[in-house]
């Protein structure tokens, strides 16, 4: 069916209007841009992901409001891990025309219904037409100020906990089915979880999208310092150590801290995986060796 | 040349620290999300723009430099038209990696170059690989409370102005050589010109992206009123009526105010081409002739 921007810009509004009012959002969609009142003593964070077909996705498995869920949960999943309240977003989505106003909607609906959950607005976009789907998601959220959880913040001495289970995204995408597979189609960005860590005062965290061994290298060089594990991981069941080590897409967070944590943080098994040292910047040593960063780099294989 | 995501990110890192210091950017490049402290007493705006390979430009006549500019150029020109003072950027970058790193860093020097001009730090965003080259630039920038200029504003009496001349950018896009063909390729956001209608007082603006005729029934939609065109343009040199109604691109503003206003503002020729009044919401009249709305619709024709 031949769509209309004007009509689908329509179709989005009504969809956006249901959710929520939101005082900060003074206007939203159907302007040149969304106008925001800040928020009184508060920091702002902002973040923008892509969702690619056949990069992040496939549509054969996807459906439109897996698609929509996921590119919100992306963006969600940075804002957990600076430890912030979500508070808008942007979405900006490009498709085939062929794929009609249902696919349109359907992925506004998947997208919105994570959003209302946790609190975001859908304040603007942009839809353009093109030959793959692309869509791009700003979010922003907001912190106490000086308390957004950085990943240059990691020192040695530090404890390095990851939170949930590892491997399971992984698990799920190579077997197409199952709880595993769910929580691959359905990542759950770790936002309560994120701000009660800000709240103890954790200093430094990230979120695991692209594998514990790339991101915790990540982590480091921000840092400036390396990383030791000691060979314990939180493994998601039937996942392998491979899985756990270098899948992708988990959305749990990892964090570093002197202090010991409990278990348990808002509801989610917290685990000590090793200890930050002083180092050669990006050095992650897994059981005494060298752990290659092996987790999902965009163009090393392109 | 292979790339790789770490040193392509390093490589922008540099050119964005290279950027004047901006004291409102607490945390840019190189976290899971920009943090930024709020100006204080202002209002903040956001908008959000693709640039897409063969629907906005073509490999063909636009080197990565020019990508840039105007992935950069058409969020700018939204912060215009609201009359906002730009902050920051975020800029997420799909790429076919066949492309390389040249290509890469010309497209953020284009960008840069623009961004620096009007005050704008690049704070962050994200990269991806893909089969065609996908741009989405978020742009936030900052007005006086209640001072944005917004498309829903417009009232039975006001006057219709736009700025510049219009039908060049069309006029290029059909010529590919000369001014009209620059004016096309590096598009020139109204940013100063914006400010001063603000201050002014100025109730309701909008850019013209889509063509005057698309982008008039817009504002009168947004804004529940009709618009009577007079017959009178400023067309520039060599275009014809119908680049001027109906061409795309020019980043002209368009602005409507019961108050008469001077030839030039801000350095800018203004032009009176109409008035608002009361009746069927969206019908613009040409000349006493409903004038179709021909401008670009991206899912219209494809």
């Amino acid at each position: 069916m031949a769509m209309r921007e004007v009509d689908l810009v329509r179709r989005i509004r009504q969809l956006a209007e249901a959710q929520p009012p939101n005082q900060s959002i003074l206007t939203g969609i159907g302007d040149d841009c969304a106008v925001i009142r800040p928020p009184a003593d508060r920091e702002m964070v902002f973040t923008t992901d892509f969702v690619i077909e056949n990069r992040h996705f496939e549509s054969a498995t996807h459906k439109a409001a897996d698609v929509g869920h996921k590119a919100l949960a992306r963006s969600l999943s940075d804002l957990a891990a600076m430890g912030a309240k979500p508070l808008f977003c942007l979405v900006s989505l490009a498709v085939p025309s062929k794929l009609g106003n249902a696919w349109v909607a359907g992925f506004y609906r998947g997208l919105l219904e994570l959003a209302t959950h946790h609190g975001v607005t859908l304040a603007g976009g942009d839809l353009a037409s093109t030959y793959i789907i692309v869509a791009d998601v700003m979010c922003c959220g907001t912190v106490a100020p000086g308390m957004a959880m950085l990943r240059s913040a990691a020192r040695p001495g530090d404890h390095i906990y990851v939170t949930g289970e590892l491997g399971g995204s992984a698990l799920g995408f190579e077997l197409r089915r199952g709880p595993a597979w769910m929580r691959h189609l359905r990542p759950q960005p770790r936002i309560e979880l994120g701000i009660a860590l800000a709240e103890e005062g954790i200093a430094a965290c990230m979120d695991l999208s692209d594998g514990l061994s790339l991101d915790l290298q990540r982590l480091c060089v921000e840092s400036k310092v390396s990383a030791h594990l000691t060979g314990v991981l939180p493994i998601a069941n039937d996942a392998s150590y491979q899985q756990a080590l270098h899948g992708g897409e988990d959305y749990e967070l990892l964090f570093t801290t002197p202090k010991p944590m409990p278990a348990e943080i808002a509801g989610a098994r917290v685990t000590a995986i090793g200890e930050i040292v002083e180092g050669l910047p990006s050095e992650v040593m897994w059981k005494g060796k060298p752990l290659p960063a092996m987790g999902f780099d965009h163009f090393r294989d392109v």
